[in-house]
């Protein structure tokens, strides 16, 4: 099938199962942080009904749709023009039987689905705050980056709500707000699991973290060992070079 | 002067600055989780008055005085033996002026120091719940080690109470409670600021987190590179042979 392109779009090759995306170069196209999100939450167990809250570009989606065996994932973002262009995406790459992008505020997702409904639920939500930052950024721009129609809390509320018992919660997000996550992730009984922390390079501070948590689970946190980006020369190191290019 | 040892007690040599420190070979002798917890909290200001948690053999106390310019530092611990050892680990060196050691469950300290009266406060707090283990540790280990007369969330508590307003709390901890540590001390407005993990190798998971927090900050958490201490060659890394010898 034809995917018409709009102005300022571009389709990019995946290099993973020949799936592609339609990215707007003047919008926010996906990162590293979605590639290490997909490959942190690829435990998703076989016919899962998942959840991806705030999708975007719908990357997460694609990139878990071929990484497990789930059985159906909505990707769930506010912005109309973005969902509209991760739809053509799904159609894109024949996934239309797995993947369906729903154009909705994550607060208002009570009313379209059940709770305690979801297996897993995965999350690469606005980095930071809606009072920080340069507010003369393209507004749907501004709104991938920063919480305006939906803060941390919600995120974390709505994802308790909708997942079943024991569910799996997975996030990446800045260590800055590390402290703020693990409190609000507890107050919602979705209890801090696995972290992992992700560096540019051993010498350095992480950029990232990967968390993964469990609605109603006991107390016991795995905090696993870094993931290094590039090694000494600059290079993608092993573990790097595998979730690019070979991780099933 | 001369200082009597009891059965089964030796001096150590602490390799710094001439101190020494007496300990009982079948009690709880200190590790490194102190040493790289004194170096963590050697930012101390000048005329600092500082409080030591659970103090043991008094070694953070020791370290602490010679590491930084602090006023006094109140070295508490429930355990009557050891707290008259570490009464003369103190005599040993000299440090009388700076150290009182002082006999109490940390939960009644509200009995003699005044509310938001300390500038720093240093805990090494036992790492476990009193749930767990082999009780058939001899009973000072088992109180060193296990959450016996004071819970974790004891000892957050009472810092919050004793320190003063943006007075900073040290502890070092495992990382497998550090969801609960989080959650605990942003519930006493003890608000995370820097967090470090110490790995045995780059390889490996962390075996220990260090934590500084600060009474009413604002929320905003730096975790820093991670502290490796064997290098590949199985020897100790550059940070931590500065951290035992050459640091000030």
């Amino acid at each position: 099938m034809e995917i018409k392109l709009k102005e300022n779009e571009r389709i990019d090759d995946l290099e993973y199962k020949g799936l592609k995306i339609i990215q707007n170069k003047n919008g926010f196209c996906f990162g590293i942080d979605s590639v290490l999100l997909s490959d942190f939450a690829k435990e998703i167990r076989n016919n899962s009904k998942v959840l991806d809250l705030g999708t975007g570009t719908g990357i997460l989606c694609i990139l878990l749709s071929a990484k497990t065996k789930l059985q159906k994932i909505y990707g769930i973002d506010v912005q109309e023009e973005v969902v509209e262009m991760a739809k053509r995406s799904v159609i894109l790459n024949n996934l239309e039987e797995k993947i369906e992008i729903i154009h909705k505020n994550i607060k208002e997702l009570g009313e379209i689905f059940e709770k305690n409904s979801f297996d897993s639920i995965v999350s690469n939500p606005p980095y930071k705050k809606s009072n920080t930052g340069k507010t003369n950024e393209k507004e749907n721009k501004f709104i991938s980056r920063h919480e305006v129609t939906a803060t941390l809390e919600d995120f974390i509320k709505i994802s308790f709500d909708l997942l079943k018992d024991k569910g799996s919660f997975y996030m990446v997000h800045r260590p800055e707000r590390l402290a703020e996550i693990i409190f609000t992730l507890k107050k919602y009984k979705l209890e801090p699991k696995t972290i992992r922390f992700v560096h540019s390079t051993y010498e350095e501070e992480p950029k990232l973290v990967l968390i993964k948590s469990v609605k109603n689970a006991k107390e016991f946190l795995k905090v696993e060992k870094p993931l290094i980006v590039y090694n000494e020369k600059g290079e993608y190191t092993e573990e790097i070079l595998k979730i690019y290019n070979k991780n099933i």
